[in-house]
């Protein structure tokens, strides 16, 4: 076996055996297969495609180059939720104490932003002290004690999948669904995952652009479970407006714990409530997503779930004076609003256009090594469908400086679009796949 | 401009403009654009294809990413001719001198064998003292003095193809029509010619294995010649049996020679003289083709073409005595025949059988550093549609020792099919386009 002739086997069209793809993994893993031959071969991948067998052991070799994390003494089910990113997303931050709260552990290894699409772990870091680099026992322990972590990758997870994106970024082989599926599943499998609740975002402020290509990627993802031995379930939302109201760290925490008070925006709460529904019904607490919901919202009631983040909070090392206090959090010097002069139904409000503005004001990253500002980011108002009178707020901007927030005025005005007659508010979900 | 659009651009299947691949071209070459780059824009263009303008920008692109040779005040018009490779190819060896002896300048640099194909230089380099490395003044002073030179590439001329095909050599993007066309065009357009006859082998023996895949090259490469300003002659002749008898170094030189002197195999003789006529054609020296065969035809009978050859051979720091007396050129120590039992016509007479078997007897090699025995290689008697009776010889083998011999004996074996009823020879050319 060489690896030029699983390319031009991969590049002709053929379906690579179980074998094939774990010598071509294991090769590039060591060092042995360089970067060109990998990237050639991503490149036939994208272009030729994949069966869901082929991705499928493309997950399990990625999952299985590193070292693998074993919950099964740890918990009864490991859980675990994926999001494939947006704008505003801040889901994590109250879906996982909220499951915790009802009495199912979940560990949660997030990421960080990157482009206009947020990561948690840059939104917890904007409480002091949160630490994000729990060792593996330090996971396991904390697991076992209050059934709630929220932590980085590891790097020794899946390191063939790290290395195998870090050159798609490069080689233009990151849209590729074999590809992108693999890469999420193979983290999630490493980590130890048993059942898996994705969240697929579809829209302008996701890599989905259309419920066609969100369908496939969920259908490969679900097939991936069910041909590795997991229970997935894949959520197709959306994502062509932001999700909630803030977008931006400190802002999204802040409405992260304004949601586990009860309060927070409508579609956010909502759209908490039925993901962690659903991982209730994959964790086998309850028998079906109504009652996972109906649990959900006592704990959010009874103050159990926010009881369970402070939990957190304190137990990562966390300044739990900062989420009692949310004023403490990092603030922007500049709080601006942004009016419409015009009255009509908000046909459209750009979730990337927004992201986008986000990143630009400070609150991402356009390269990975990028810093950001935990205390800038926009405030968003409005809805789709949503009926707008002459006056009326539409952002918030809290900006690093003037210029920023003029800057970012001048974009987010291309953002929002009215119509004078009524319109359909977007849905939260567009379907649920398993 | 930034390698990863181009890359996602043609990845997605749109046609890129000259500006983008020269930047790709400059980048790569200068080193600024990384292999696993290139490696993956190779496999997009492998699968999605180039227009020929493209295919056009991208041979100016490399022929121009080194330095080039301007032969406009050498010669009136600089003409050179390109096989695309096949087994027992010693055509170069006699039309060169031949249309050089007819008062066409010739200046080429020819390759190495690599595979079952052979190259020109290995063949000159049976001879004793021939250079194969004349520098640039070497090569303008000596075609301006004696109208012919052959020697081997020069490494500073369109550098971006060396490297470019050392990279597709081992990421599975060799396939490739536009990079196939672009490669060999660049290299002649560097070295100054401004008109080309190519001679595209179509068989078994050859990397077009169909008439249908030579023709596309050969359209491709016409069609660069027009976008490029230069004139172009494609001819499409058969590599599914080799061509004349001798396959390997030394052997080819003899028969080259004997053809030189008027005479060597029939057919290997008339493919000469058609090439032959072909460049005369080009050069402006004849009105039409036929008029340059008969001149060939004379400049063999009345041994200008035989003389001119001397004449270089001798240029080239060659030892005369060698190609005189031919005898002592590089003899295999054991000579044995081949004969055949049954009785019949030849139906098939495989090149490429022929061709591997030669490059295991050690006459061309497996990989670029293999080093060759210039003795070996094997006399092929028969060709397709020949009547066949009992202990007639086909092959005689010279080889560099007695397992050598019965190796390449078991394989011959499988070289040949024989069928009762008469069949048709197989022609020496397909087509002729321009």
């Amino acid at each position: 076996m060489n690896a030029v002739d699983l390319i031009i086997k991969k590049r002709d069209g053929f379906e690579l055996s179980r074998e094939e793809i774990e010598f071509f993994v294991a090769g590039f893993t060591r060092g042995e297969i360089p970067d060109y031959q990998a990237a050639a071969w991503a490149m036939a991948v994208l272009l030729r495609g994949m069966t869901d067998r082929e991705t499928t052991d493309l997950t399990l070799a990625m999952a299985n180059s590193g070292s693998t994390l074993d919950l099964s003494k740890v918990v009864k089910i490991a859980l675990d939720k994926h999001s494939t990113g947006g704008v505003g997303d801040k889901t994590t931050l109250v879906v996982e104490p909220l499951v915790a709260a009802c009495g199912v552990p979940v560990g949660k290894m997030s990421g960080r932003g990157l482009g206009f699409s947020g990561g948690t772990l840059d939104k917890l870091e904007s409480i002091p002290g949160y630490r994000t680099n729990l060792s593996r026992d330090e996971f396991i322990t904390q697991l076992k004690e209050i059934g709630l972590v929220l932590t980085g990758q590891s790097p020794d997870l899946a390191p063939a999948d790290g290395k195998f994106y870090a050159l798609r970024d490069v080689t233009g082989t990151v849209q590729s669904m074999p590809l992108i599926a693999s890469s999420v599943m193979s983290k999630k499998i490493a980590g130890g995952a048993q059942a898996i609740v994705l969240d697929v975002k579809i829209g302008s402020g996701a890599f989905m652009k259309t419920l066609e290509e969100g369908r496939s990627l969920a259908n490969l993802m679900v097939s991936i479970g069910r041909l590795s031995g997991r229970k997935v379930v894949a959520l197709l939302s959306d994502m062509n407006q932001p999700l909630g109201s803030a977008v931006g760290n400190a802002l999204e925490l802040k409405e992260a714990i304004d949601t586990l008070h009860g309060q927070g925006p409508e579609d956010f709460r909502a759209h908490c409530l039925d993901v962690a529904g659903e991982m209730m019904l994959l964790g086998g607490r309850v028998t079906s997503t109504e009652e996972g919901v109906d649990l959900a919202k006592r704990a959010l009631a009874d103050g159990s779930a926010w009881e369970k983040f402070r939990m957190l909070v304190g137990r990562q090392g966390g300044d739990v004076s900062f989420i009692d206090h949310a004023e403490k959090l990092p603030q922007a010097p500049i709080v601006q609003t942004m009016k419409w002069e015009k009255a009509g139904y908000v046909r459209w409000l750009d979730a990337r256009v927004v992201g986008e503005t986000s990143v630009l004001m400070g609150a991402g990253r356009v390269k990975k090594e990028d810093r950001i500002d935990h205390s800038v980011g926009i405030l968003v108002h409005k809805k789709v469908s949503d009926l707008m009178q002459p006056g009326d707020t539409v952002f918030t901007l809290h900006a690093a400086s003037k210029d920023s927030a003029s800057e970012a005025e001048t974009r987010l005005r291309e953002a929002v679009s009215l119509q004078d007659t009524p319109c359909q508010p977007l849905p939260l979900f567009y379907d649920r796949i398993e």
